[in-house]
């Protein structure tokens, strides 16, 4: 896994590649994405991005089976499964055919490359053989491409393809090691300021399945206002993790402190973070990068391997029965 | 607090009232709501019923300071803060005013209810003197009572109305007094199908808040492509609530008895509550009022005050400092 992670920053260059030329044409008013765990991680992305350059693309993310019902002509619906087997993402494209809309999809085989294929659906084919989490520049970087190709987005060539230059792969590997060393035999809380929640989303996922703890996360301010009670009883099996953002607003940054002293009281013990890189995507995919790091040293910490998918295979397989 | 909930059913007549007449007449094509915790609730019960309703009018909740980029002359903004003092939520409601946003406040009182009679802004007042999160009737009537005044909605009376005698007050309590017995010291996760997810988020809320314990929410399926992993070494501290509906994809009841079945071999406990009522709102009210009967039980199980909110106040004042 550690060489996956060293080979994270070159993702974007070979996922715009593989984007060149897919595109959709259309007047579309709305992105509809469709992916589930690692894979709807891109439109998360996306979204902060468009918020980042205030583009009013509202861009609705679909977690389930089949599609919602506000869809129409006008949406651009984007089918995300990096395996390509994602019964939820198969469900949705399926009914999207059904439906005549206006379809691409990302993926690196599976079902969904095979029927593309043969039905001639818009598709970008990514490199295969890794965990989907691990897959997120591919991912992300050719939905960008598709998105400028389609004339949907525009001026992202430069800030994707110089991201391989701006992370700092080695000193953020010797911070998540150390950061690894804190956090044994944990329940991992990541908590980041709303803007960037996604963030601890994305921890949260690595710490589940690269280092196989607990971890939940919950953004500021809304914890403030109901999760921060209620560490009475359990408060030394937790470790919360605070995102720190320079640039936020500096109420945010008195919450943070303030909600770390709480939950010291109650035993909780806290670790900042303060989030590297400049600009919006460096700052993103350098502190994502941070977090595979982080868990993968705590799955080697805890004896576990890291690439080790039993559980959710097996879930997987008993689904299909 | 029994007493509150006992009476939580009157709260739909009395906030259907106390917004009679309160409207804002225009073109809108989009509500923003902004509310934390409790007062942001409502916001999330309107989308669900627009969904079940089919109707594509755009709802964006806000929970931080200021206003998302966005917002528009044809947004209607909708300040909601029971208490009328909360800081995220009169920051937003300072920033539409300085933009000139069209504009409705609900409250109880303080200082957002002196500002909007002062300026003569269209205010709805609630009955003050509730925990926020057990005022969810008035907030979320009155905010349906706004909507249909300002012709933005409509046939929503009956359905309000009705709430009422459709929410079997006694029955829920006995089931919530019982699932409590068995939610002693643990930590409690709480797990519904995406499309009632606000439900595991109330009862998440109700749990930090009246029991003052731990607990975290997902939704079926995204949480089984990450979250299921992770049991190993604190399964016997959890307890699992699944939401159970009938009327429900046959694919996520299965992935829940799966998920229940993979969790106890991690010595993960859980229960399955079956949601009670007919209809969208009757479901959803039954729901958070078993969740209300639920947490106020576990705080008398583990003789906790239930209305007791000292650190969250404690927080709040030291916010201001």
């Amino acid at each position: 896994m550690r060489e996956i992670i060293l080979s994270f920053p070159k993702q974007f260059k070979i996922g715009f590649k593989a984007a060149k030329g897919i595109k959709v044409l259309g007047n579309f008013k709305k992105l509809l994405i469709c992916g589930m765990g690692g894979s709807a991680l891109p439109g998360e992305v996306l979204k902060i991005w468009l918020k980042e350059k205030e583009i009013k693309l509202p861009v609705e993310i679909h977690r389930n089976y089949s599609l919602p019902f506000n869809v129409d002509k006008k949406t651009l619906t984007i089918i995300i499964s990096y395996s390509g087997n994602t019964e939820e993402t198969l469900s949705a494209f399926k009914k999207a055919r059904r439906e005549k809309l206006k379809l691409v999809a990302i993926t690196s085989g599976g079902n969904l490359l095979k029927i593309c294929k043969r039905s001639k659906v818009p598709l970008v084919v990514v490199p295969k053989s890794y965990p989907p989490r691990l897959a997120l520049g591919f991912l992300f970087s050719s939905l960008m491409k598709v998105l400028t190709n389609s004339k949907i987005i525009r001026g992202i060539s430069r800030e994707i393809l110089s991201l391989e230059s701006k992370i700092k792969l080695k000193k953020l590997e010797k911070e998540g090691k150390n950061l690894a060393k804190k956090l044994k035999q944990k329940i991992l809380l990541i908590y980041a300021p709303e803007k960037i929640c996604v963030l601890a989303k994305i921890w949260k996922i690595n710490f589940n399945e690269t280092s196989k703890v607990p971890s939940f996360y919950n953004c500021f301010p809304e914890l403030n206002h109901n999760e921060i009670v209620g560490f009475e009883s359990f408060g030394k099996n937790f470790h919360t993790i605070l995102f720190i953002d320079k640039s936020q607003n500096p109420k945010i940054l008195k919450r943070e402190i303030l909600t770390a002293k709480i939950l010291k009281e109650k035993a909780v013990e806290s670790s900042f973070v303060f989030l590297k890189g400049k600009g919006v995507l460096p700052k993103i995919f350098s502190n994502v990068i941070l977090g595979n790091w982080v868990s993968y040293y705590l799955a080697l910490e805890h004896k576990k391997d890291p690439l080790e998918e039993k559980l959710i295979a097996e879930f997987k397989k008993k689904m299909k029965v």
